[in-house]
This record gives structure tokens, sequence and C-alpha cells, in this order.
């Protein structure tokens, strides 16, 4: 097999096993952390020479895994001992130890994920996630099963963190972004997928009172979604195929 | 601050943000898993220049923390697809991605750990961490707070590992060892670690009739333990300080 991670005085070289193909084309609108979004879909593909079968032998016997990743588009060439926490409305700061903020000395992300189908498909071998808040392209550093007696923490105390955010935000669907879906034939899953994205509200926490008028747009699989913030709902303006 | 994490074709360089110091001295000894030994004591000590106060912040509201660490006693320069966790005996064969062994092709480990008290002690930060499962001298990439809404999945499908393994063995110290607790004025902590350690039965799970006499030995913070199974019970024998 082939030559791995050798150590060294400055550091340690690790390489992708995998890479993920996601529904969130770019890092607007994907969700805080995973679980958040249940209709996101994205498959994990396993890159030569892992991408064989044995290697994932057992994995279907958990419902959960890990996937250790790199915040590939987080890359930064100086570090900061302090971060603006989106969940604190981007007005606070702690230390990025004290958060999972993508801006860290070392570009790790942990997320729990659901497993789905593994399964080749051209040649691929791909482990379909449920839940999943990666986005599309980013390298997978591991994959370990989801231990409960170990990982599991239900009492845990959860600092600024401790509930999830309230999705408090009604999604509605213009006319026009119906009449695709329509023509679509969708059977509710994109509708789902967008009315969960949007009920999270992606937007950014620093916002000015102009920003309450704004159109905003995000990609989500091969569609550009628009919508626009009228106090707690939100309306889904138009969806374009992009293809 | 400093340039970090280059990205590259062939991989990416991570660089320990600390070091581990820990009771455990040895693999040999070391509870399978986080949580299983509560009164396993060690420390992060953050290595410069990530030793500040500030990239802290925050941490001390949170009760856990995931540490993200290089399995440093078991980097390989080839992977295998295939691995026999001792969860099944030994003798059984799993994907190494549905296993949390060691040797796999990134040698990175995830343990939930307890948050303890945060000090600096002769110039050096420390994090103090309770049920770690980390040999001494591990070399950590990252630390992340513990998100109970997103990380505890209580009703996760555990596979083979679905349940902590049973620690089904009585621990009695034999009369030297008891003069030995008693000449160090312990309080009962060090008794407790051991008690810990060996009820989980460190042993390896391949053994043969003769390894079942065998006089078993490993090192604890500074001191040398000595025991010997007898059926369901582990007898120890002797307690050696090692300066």
């Amino acid at each position: 097999m082939t030559k791995k991670a050798e150590p060294g005085i400055h550091g340690h070289l690790l390489s992708p096993i995998g890479i993920v193909h996601s529904c969130f084309k770019e890092k607007f609108g994907i969700p805080r952390q995973p679980g958040l979004v249940p209709a996101a879909g994205a498959t994990l593909e396993l890159l030569p020479p892992y991408d064989r079968e044995e290697a994932l032998r057992g994995l279907e016997q958990f419902s959960h895994a890990w996937i250790i990743f790199l915040f590939h588009q987080a890359i930064q060439k100086q570090w900061k001992p302090m971060v603006r926490p989106p969940r604190l409305g981007g007005n606070q700061r702690l230390g990025v130890f004290a958060t999972r903020s993508p801006f860290r000395p070392n570009p790790l992300g942990l997320s729990a994920v659901e497993l789905g189908v593994i399964e080749r498909v051209d040649g691929r071998l791909q482990i379909h996630l449920g839940g999943a808040d990666l986005v599309e392209g980013t390298p997978v550093l591991d994959i370990k099963p989801y231990v409960p007696y170990a990982d599991s923490i239900p009492a845990a105390r959860g600092g600024f963190a401790d509930q999830a955010p309230e999705a408090a935000l009604s999604v509605v669907f213009e006319p026009d972004a119906e009449t695709v879906l329509t023509q679509l034939g969708d059977s509710g899953r994109l509708r789902e997928l967008i009315r969960q994205v949007l009920r999270q509200d992606p937007r950014p926490a620093y916002r000015d009172a102009r920003d309450e008028q704004r159109e905003y747009g995000m990609h989500l699989h091969d569609f550009n979604i628009r919508w626009r913030h009228d106090g707690d709902l939100v309306r889904v303006l138009a969806i374009t195929h992009q293809r």
C-alpha cells in the first residue's frame, strides 16, 4: 500500500482519504452544525488507494460516523487567538479553542453524520451521508464510527452553544418559485431542503438596516435560490437551474 | 503569529498545538475509549505560540471538549485496509474505518474528555483533563468544545461497540501493595486509578493458557504496578516507585 503520514519536526503530513460531494456548493447557507438540516444530502467519495470495500467493512453496523475533514476554504497563513462566533451575533470574541470556527491553527473540522448506503458508482466507492454540514469538495482525513457509550454525553454543559439555534423563521415560496418546483416535478425533497436551510437564517450575523431589504442568493445542488427576508418570513423569490 | 498549515498536492501539514502529560506512561493499560477510567488524570500543555490564555477564553463554560490528536506511537509507513479490534477478541477483522484503531491511514485520534482547571504553572499553560485515554507525550492538533446538541446522539447504533465493555473483574491489593499505598499516604486516588485500570482488563485479546498465570506490569504516574490474574480476580502484587 502507499507510504503515508511522515512525522516531522515542524508538523505532520496528512493526506485526504476522500472528498465530499454536497448539495452545498458554497460556504454561504451551510448549517452551522451537522444535524440542523436533516434533508441535506452528501456523499463521501473515497480516493485511491483508500477506495476499497474492505476498509469500510463493518461500518454498515453503525448508524452514525465522525468525519474529520479540512476546512479547505478557511486555510490561512495566520492564526488568531480569538474569533467572533456567529451564535453570539458576531460582536463577542471568544478563544478559538472555545469555538468550532473554521479559522483555527490546524484547520480541522469534526462532524457527526448519519451513515447511508455504501455503493460503488461508475467505479467510485461512495458513502451516502445525512445531515452533513460540509461544502462541495471538502477533503476528508478520517472516518470513525460513532461509539455512543464514549461519544454521546447528553449531560455535557455546552456554554454559549448549549441549545440548538432556534429556527424561528417561516419559509414561503412565491409564485415564480412554486412554478419552477412544479416544472421540475419536485417530490418535495428540494422544497424541504430549501425550507430547512433558510429557516436557519444563513445570513451573516453582522447586518445593517439596509440588509433587511436585500435579496440574497445561494447555490443548492444545481440550483440558484434567491430570497428576501420579511420580518419572520423568508420569501423564496426564484429558483433557477444552473446547468 | 506563525505561518501554518500549508496546503499541498500530497497532503496537508499540521503541527501540534499542545502535548499531553498523562498518568499513562506507555500504551499498555490505557483504556480503550475515553471515560472508562474516570480517575485517569492528564494535562494538556499548550505549546508556543498557542500558549495564550485568550485562545482558551470561553472554554471554561463547557464541561467537555474534543481532543484531536496524533497516534504518535502508531505512525506507520504502510496502511492496512482491515484491522482486528480488541473488542472482538482480536480474531475478527473489520475495515479500518469501521474501527477506532490507531493504525489508520491518517493516524488521527479523537477523544471526548472532561475539562478541568485551566492554569499556568511554571510559565506553562495547562488544561486539566478527566477520563482521558491518552498516553504521555501525545501531540494534540486541536481542541474543540463539546456541543451536546450536535455531538451527543444517544440513540446512535454502535455496531460491535454498542455497549461499554463490561468491567467484570474485581481488583484486590496484596499485602505488599497495601503496605506501599500506606507508606505513600495515598488518599485513595492511586488505589482507585489502579482499580479502574485493571478491572478493564488491559491484557491483549490474544492470550494462551500460560498467559493466565503470567505476571503483568505497567507504569502509572511514577509507579510500576505488577499484578496477576486469578479467575475474575486481579491481584495487585507490587507497587514500586520509579524515580
